[in-house]
């Protein structure tokens, strides 16, 4: 990979809805990495939607004139040859599976969301075998090549292709800490430039440590941002509760919106039960929403991202995974938030988990920084959820029902070891398409 | 102290209705632990029981025909003077206040228990101070003498002594593993003496690690067992629910009863709501219970320590207290399961946080035993507990309002922070009398 | 393996002029360790030995008339059929390879010597493919037996076995500790039995962290008779040197003897200078010594061990071993000092290293007691010889040049890199024929 | 502090011959940095050289034509009002002090450095008060000021302050790392800026874990050019002697030059005997050096920085300095190596040692990167100078004897607790006049 020759990038599940802002990222940053072949993959089932994505691929890139070729390919092996950076955003069985996983645990009266308690546990058993799989080929057809995964949940997909994969040039990558940063920043009424956050813990339960405004240590003032209803951080995928004022200055750590699963578990359980009584849960929101999103790409006149795309909580995925293809490239050394490796970065964890913090990212890969002591008060809440991934992922590879009710049993939002069994067999049994592991005769 | 000195023994808590149970210890292991004195001290407010108590002490002393002198007192530093050993077994509060810590969360349809979750946060919160109060004495009247602390929450309450106290010779008790280890022995169908138990945890999270009988190892038969309903472990305070048998596989470690409110936290609730409805918690059976003790404690011809006495959840606590004290007196270096500074014992727990472990007790105190790795799936619990109990102890100490609320909302029985300080606040409110700290002026 | 059927061991290295001491252990403890049989097994290189010692072994056993049958065998396999307890306690290429361990680093002006240093890692480099062997029969021929092993290094031996074998049920043993206590009790004046002692470190470099007697602690008057010459602690195998008043104040620790070759490097490298330009080496005066044994276990009139024997620097080390059997036989409990894995035990080294720690032992083995923290001061001594033993111990298993320099370079008593490879040059050339390792072609 | 005002550094010990490169320095980056106010504090001693200096250095600033002035003072308290950068580069005792630290030691036979073994030792113990002292004085008159510390022994005065100052914005920096760097650059032959190198270890003591080229791992191609004696990496006060060439390949990191103390101990000592002898040990020399040097800069024709001035050890500090002060000015967020609080980056050293590492560089200061493992064989050597610092810091700030020969003892450089007596004391009496705090009467 040299930026002469120009960049060649894979995109597994290239037929998301997601790909045009990966396209349009690539576009923007041309200049500083040259991006000339984007092979977009996927499977047979969706081939339609992968045609779609890549005809509107190609109208973007005419459009703005670069030299990138776009691939449109079911042939995995082929265009992994000789990449230089393999992205992957899919989701085995697709949008109907994630409805499983809400809907399950919610008639049993546990939460059901997608990478959060049973229904992200499933979700994790069902992407990463495949995601070995992936990286197994990597090995084979592009063993220098990085992966980026943005698949979800993407913290424990990462902690298990680091664990069980041949292949150790792994990022995993999310929106939280980039989309938290832009809302803290906008408000403090401030440029995003001149905010700088320490962000530590796991994905999707990562904290902002300090916030800093031109260097000045801002945090206690955004805390009680924070606690006012009004200005209460969001994402498009989780309701904006508003935080205690007591309990935010008493935590004295920016939490993430996810956190509200964990410190607002019965307000957040009473919301997604409403939901399902009406049939609008989260899921079933956002099918609706591709079904439209698709609609819109089909149009022979779209020749740019689509502003709709922004209504999905994935929004900027491709911007963090941009930003980190580009600092890789040009060995840029800046600060960027990534799922990692944890080596010590995290002292309250174990050193070889996977953790999200702030890393620097040049041309050998993202280094995090040492974070220094947690306060005693999350440690708990972080080595629960760790030890939870880590008996998730061996479930996954090993297809074991005992490791798999152990993940679900000891879950914080899963309240009885009894009631979770009952609600992983119900889900395996959902799910038995896509979890050969579970179900084969030699097992 | 020297055995041939005899020792001199201080109860705090003197007029509790466990006391004849301790009498009795005393009286049984009289040969090897010659204790001359035992003072009894309580306070105003329990000044008849104190009397009660002391009388049939006395009969059971000079029934026993033992040259031991009981004597009873409200002043406390004139007690502690030279004492060897200083034992606690007080509840500020009394049982109504124990009612309060029950009843107040279940009304908010959370766990309401004497331990655990909010009731256990107060029951620290009222308790710590004192107990720091008697260190202090201790410190001034008796500097070598060894606090045996039996008042629950008894690791948080240890936790709290060794981290505030200048006095260090503190080493906390619980029935519990006593209790396992006997009903192992007996659902095994061996004498308990052939039976030994690697335990580690925190009190009331403690683990058998393994079983052995002879030096064989027979932990998966003993959770093979335990998953029977019929056998379900199970101390007077807790209902016996069963295990699920693949849980407890996939767990390989033995639970203690508490463990169900961790695991079980649905079912357990549901129970307890049902009490609660019916106005029969604990406390509330406890508190009728104790009634009935005193009356008998108070006929002249009782002489022993009545078998009703049994019937209390602790039952046997005065038993493990007496081995602690005869191991010191007589340099035994035996193995006793203890609450000790950890000192890596538990390599997954800070150095210095208070655990429950195997300890071998000599002259100079208890020494952990090194445990080993805990399996990867309780690392979460245990520090998920840890890092409450630390918060809690500060909040006991500090009085500090914004610790008490991070306590109280990062218990994992206490699933919303919102709802936690509207618990905290009323709780507050009704324990007001006995949490000074909370309500000084000064603040 | 039960106390009622008889216990089987096997002793390889049986020709050792140690075994009268090993056969007078189990003669005395006969009522508690029933031993019914004892191979001893040794090298065609051992025969004559061997049949010696045999022979001297089976009049102790007549003259004592215990019901335990000796066996002497060339037929390692077939002597482990079913054994129990292996120890081990050979010397491959005897006393003069010790000789060339001790004569070639002095002859560059370094410190020669059995276990430290230049020598000892030979001697580790010659002796650890030679356990490993055994271990893989034990696996074969009795995996449940224990090995015991007291060959040389010891620690670093078990540090090999513990990382590299199968066969996990393994035991170092040193009479070090055993030593010291005595030594310290007779100082004090006071009985062995009133006397316990805390050790920590390393095998030959293992720390009395305190001293106790009846239970009080005794440690700085012991620092202080220790410093007086006349006192100083001594092993046969040691110069006597005295230590200084205020370094052994400063250290607040109780040394071994041969902490000398490490806070007294440059005394002790004069001492041993001396010794080689006489020809009196350690390992000559051994030779010699060993010599007049075995005149003397050839008498016919020899029934029992004799006196001389205790001239050896290894006196008592089959006590140790011996207290060791009879404890896992009789699941006793009790408190020894042993070379395990480290667990936790003490907080300053890895987790997994081997070292010398107070363990309880009963039927399933021995467990570590947590040490506590080690003062500063000697954190980097015990991590740099545990660094040099990890190394030395894959330079033995792998039979690499390059950690084989790495080991000896690294090691603090060899103060220069190029003077290390000049020695590890002559050293493997001197022997060649025990390095099998690194002289293979295939390699 | 703001670019826009312009910034205030004091220098405390400004009428050192260093000081006209860090005048070249601020004058170089002044667009970046515009420093308007330099104080060049010094004590009475040092009046004349001050003010030699200060004069050179208003003749380089108005040949510069830049607004920044020179302000040369022996009033500290008055310097230091409002600073924004405190920097120290002071020599406690002169030169003088340093011949005593160089030839007391070789006297006996033993290493005698400026900053290593005994020699170092003495250092630390006459600066790390004075230090402490300034460190006061900046809490006092302007607590938001960084002090960045050129003072030898660097590691262990940061150490110190970091320990025990109430003052926690401080800076340790070497130039080590910065002409490493360089070498290696040129030694590659390529551009500086290409390379770049992952440094983790002590000050003195620092290791390049991996070296790249433009993002290509070449440290094996680095270690090979090392052992090449042609090329071996020096510095001007170390010998350039080569390392062997399978000892580095078998390190596999690239050592710093003052490795050599500890892996080539013997060769340096007879090179330092050698010098000793001819009384042209390291210090004398410099003497000289620095005595040509202040006749040049008292020529009133003299208006840049003397080329002369690269002949010393520590030419580039200021380079090294005055990068991190513009890193944070500026909120740079770029990688240096520095001197800060461990927190986990170096994993196998204690949190809250010092350490040498890369970190970023903001406006809030550094923040070390996590450095993942550091290979078994050198956590020894590292754990034992950290044992050392900690101790010799202690002995420095409570004047303990004691702590003092403990810290001469434990050194890998002094091999023997006995001699460690003689040195100290004779040392002791050699700089009474400059450690007062062991001299105390009312110890």
């Amino acid at each position: 990979m040299t930026k002469k020759q120009g960049i060649k990038v894979v995109t597994i599940g290239g037929g998301s809805s997601y790909t045009p802002e990966l396209v349009e990222g690539f576009i923007k940053r041309y200049e500083q990495v040259p991006v000339r072949e984007l092979w977009l993959v996927d499977i047979e089932a969706g081939h339609q939607k992968l045609e779609i994505v890549g005809a509107l691929a190609r109208r973007m890139v005419k459009k703005a004139g670069v030299d990138l070729t776009i691939y449109t390919t079911l042939d995995r092996k082929k265009a992994l040859q000789g990449a230089d950076f393999v992205t992957t955003q899919l989701r085995v069985g697709l949008l109907d599976a994630r409805i499983i996983d809400e809907r399950i645990p919610l008639q049993h009266g546990i939460i059901g969301q997608e990478t959060n308690g049973a229904g992200g546990l499933f979700k994790a058993l069902r992407t990463i075998p495949v995601l070995l799989d992936i990286a197994k080929d990597i090995v084979t057809y592009c063993p220098n090549a990085w992966l980026i995964n943005f698949t979800n949940p993407a913290g424990l997909v990462t902690e298990a292709l680091l664990r069980y994969s041949a292949h150790q040039k792994v990022i995993g990558v999310c929106n939280v800490p980039y989309n938290m940063h832009q809302s803290i920043a906008s408000m403090l009424g401030v440029e995003k430039d001149s905010v700088s956050i320490d962000f530590a813990g796991l994905n999707h339960l990562v904290f902002g440590t300090h916030v800093y405004v031109d260097g000045e240590d801002v945090t206690d003032a955004v805390l009680e941002l924070l606690s006012d209803p009004e200005m209460a951080l969001s994402m498009k995928n989780i309701a904006p509760l508003p935080w205690g004022r007591t309990f935010l200055k008493a935590l004295g750590l920016v939490p993430c919106p996810y956190h509200r699963y964990y410190y607002q578990t019965k307000k957040i359980l009473e919301e997604e039960l409403r939901a399902f009584h009406s049939g609008h849960t989260r899921a079933e929101v956002v099918k609706t929403l591709e079904t439209e999103l698709f609609q819109l790409y089909e149009s022979e006149d779209l020749h740019v991202k689509p502003p709709q795309l922004e209504q999905r909580g994935g929004a900027y995925y491709s911007d963090v995974a941009c930003n980190v293809i580009a600092s890789i490239v040009n060995d840029t050394r800046d600060v960027q938030v990534l799922n990692v490796r944890n080596n010590g970065s995290i002292r309250e964890l174990p050193e070889d988990a996977v953790v999200e913090v702030n890393c620097i990212v040049g041309k050998h890969g993202p280094t995090p920084l040492s974070m220094g002591a947690l306060p005693i008060h999350v440690h708990g809440l972080l080595q629960q959820i760790k030890s939870y991934e880590q008996v998730a992922a061996k479930a996954a590879v090993t297809g074991s029902y005992e490791q798999a009710l152990l993940a679900m049993a000891i879950h914080p939002l899963v309240p009885d070891e009894e009631l979770a069994e009952t609600v992983l067999k119900e889900m395996l049994a959902a799910h038995k398409a896509y979890l050969p592991q579970f179900f084969s005769e030699t097992k």
